[in-house]
């Protein structure tokens, strides 16, 4: 019998699973069908990815071979598993998404991160305080109680506007894809799921047209995403 | 006999055609191996768009139908003519395109404006110039000869990393379509055909990865675009 496919899958408090990196790796490896095991890992225990050369989740073994990034791991499994579901479609929309993933990191996961981080402080596991503060409050400049002072709702319906090249397709389809979710659908969601694990602000309000979209994707293979650890709205 | 397709083509001093979404819809047409014609039009000759009840170029006018804006004249070709070779390759890419789109003229047409717009002015039509100077430098606060005399290499050498996302595509394949071009190609290009139409300044150098695909766009279609009026480098 083979070994399951395992990945190494940052975690905190309460199982907390909050890459959205992991996520686009989980949620690949289940659009492709595949069973797989998680190893969650904290901040602070890179020691145990040393075996891979890398210190950054998501890590994935798959029998004798090692991949990381979100990125390479899709491309990986699409390759591996061409019968299965495609995450591209094709070759060309492989491409567009390459630099979807890129931009949308750019102009959205990023901007949303000094709104979420300090909610995120308060859910890493205690040994990772230490990193986390470094690593996060350090690289922004400003404190856990500084940041989540300064947020409102007013720096999230700024944030929201970011979104609204996907709400012009969203409104007219289900998903990025179409009629069934791809790879793009993923990268979005990703962040979604990063918020949900970490935070108690509603990132998205039930009048939004991604809200309905983000209900679809908690569903998919088999509610993977809603059953996870996270805060509802 | 049918009449051919009319285009509504942005023009300045000695026929250059200066406008990047006409390129995306010339290219467009092109692509579709449509027989069209365009009819230049001066900044101040709105006037003679007014049938369309528009403002703004591109205006295509097929027949009894009247369609504007870049995007939606792509998509009316795509629909309209689904046998002949695709802009979009199938439904997916179509979505992410338009995304696309919004981003990179976010991301990167819209940060060289400030550095091409000197040169611009130099080569609108000399009714023109009011209009020019009223829309482009009272928005950027700055005059003509500011604005060129603060531009640097520099300026050009940090702009180009805005394509970073591009450059790790077209370094393994042709075109961003794959083995042929796609309407992503089509919108990156016209951004390079505004800046040969109007600017000196070498937009993109030899050992770029850019610099062959460039050149390439400007093969596609009998040379449609090399053809054109602008400056070689």
């Amino acid at each position: 019998m083979n070994k399951p496919i395992t990945l190494y899958d940052l975690v905190g408090t309460d199982d907390r699973r909050m890459s959205p990196f992991c996520w686009r790796a989980k949620l690949a490896l289940a659009h492709k069908g595949l069973d797989f095991e998680t190893i969650p890992l904290k901040f602070t225990e890179k020691n145990k990815l040393a075996f891979s050369g890398q210190e950054q989740v998501p890590v994935l073994v798959d029998g004798d071979q090692t991949v990381f990034d979100s990125w390479t791991i899709a491309c990986y499994l699409e390759d591996k598993h061409p019968g299965a579901p495609s995450l591209f479609s094709n070759t060309s929309t492989r491409a567009l998404t390459r630099i979807f993933n890129h931009w949308f990191d750019k102009l959205v996961t990023l901007k949303l991160f000094p709104l979420v981080v300090p909610d995120n402080f308060d859910v890493v596991c205690p040994e990772d305080l230490q990193y986390y503060t470094e690593s996060r409050f350090k690289w922004l400049g400003k404190t856990r109680d500084e940041l989540a002072a300064e947020r409102s709702e007013d720096d999230f319906v700024e944030w929201r506007l970011s979104m609204d090249p996907l709400r012009e397709q969203l409104q007219e389809q289900d998903f990025l894809g179409g009629e069934s979710p791809l790879f793009a659908d993923y990268i979005v969601f990703s962040m979604f799921m990063w918020a949900r694990a970490v935070s108690p602000w509603p990132l998205i309000l039930p009048e939004d047209v991604l809200y309905p979209w983000r209900e679809r994707m908690l569903d998919l293979h088999d509610g993977l995403a809603r059953k996870s650890k996270g805060y509802d709205y």
